[in-house]
């Protein structure tokens, strides 16, 4: 890449190394950038390192925050009664979005994948389980519907069940507005099984 | 954005004020960069404020460079009787990576566009008419295949023909491995037109 400044040819591989930024992409992006005004790439450029710099894990449910406890888990209008575990800070945010759930969350950072190598010891199991010893109602497992996810929610289930306390499960079946011709045969079947009276 | 950090928020935003980088993108973006190496992000940030602050355009073609004079035109194994007139740096770079052009280049930064409001005075026609006042054979128009690309084209080289100077025009037709079932009825044309003999 001799043809543009070496400036530009380190912004073009540097923002390759993102993922889904291929070469073409970041050719586009680094193009964009040196023709911003300065003080908005200014603002990039700190943003960047100012979340990298002062990103902390909730010391209770392991969220990406600022602070040592996240809002959510230093909110008392909330149902601390009510754990509900994801696999990643982006899925709490999903269901914060619906502004309908009240309980908090658990956020284990990861899934087990024997495929991977991640095992139970690699994601916060272990803090689950101490968080169980306080007052809890309800476990509800909201881990992705993928064969990793799946396998995380059975295994908590059965680390959990002998404490008496209830699990759950998110329900799994055709997502709202989704057209049954397109949707796969498991997800069919699994709605079929998951039906409810009316 | 209340889920997240707000130096993560923050994050999201500004990448997401980038080109083709939608919420989604720019929230899945913002999460890898927060789990990466605090030196990675460090020198993607400094990367990006460099490349901005350092840039500057060549004072002969107009190319994004770091010197005075971008490497092509100082190079003196470069044919400098023979420019080819493109519309920005990307389309040089796409040339130069043939490996084949000889001559030098001259950047228009822009295309005439009456739609957008950009006319001959926008772009660096005038820089163009002041290299041909010195030792030119030919100028080989390489604007883009566009409305834009053509009416400027057309504008050259009325502009140039007086001078008495060669003025080319790139090939128009149907590109290399091109299944004609899937190219548009104008390209066809234009390739029909631009036969040649074989």
């Amino acid at each position: 890449m001799e043809y543009y400044s070496s400036h530009i040819s380190n912004l073009i591989e540097e923002l390759g190394r993102l993922p889904g930024i291929g070469p073409k992409t970041a050719q586009r992006l680094a193009f964009h950038i040196v023709n911003l005004p300065k003080e908005q790439v200014g603002t990039l450029a700190d943003t960047i390192r100012d979340a990298r710099e002062n990103i902390r894990y909730c010391k209770v449910c392991g969220t990406l925050t600022d602070a040592e406890t996240c809002p959510i888990c230093a909110d008392p209008a909330r149902d601390h009664r009510q754990i509900m575990v994801v696999e990643n800070s982006r899925d709490l945010a999903a269901y914060e979005k619906t502004q309908k759930y009240e309980g908090v969350y658990h956020v284990l950072q990861g899934a087990i994948s024997p495929m991977l190598g991640i095992g139970p010891d690699d994601i916060r199991l272990k803090e689950l389980m101490q968080r169980l010893q306080g007052d809890v109602d309800e476990v509800i497992i909201a881990t992705n519907s993928s064969l990793e996810g799946e396998t995380t929610a059975m295994y908590i289930s059965r680390l959990i069940k002998p404490t008496g306390i209830r699990v759950t499960r998110i329900a799994s079946g055709v997502p709202v507005g989704g057209d049954l011709e397109y949707i796969d045969e498991v997800t069919l079947l699994r709605a079929l099984e998951g039906r409810t009276e009316l």
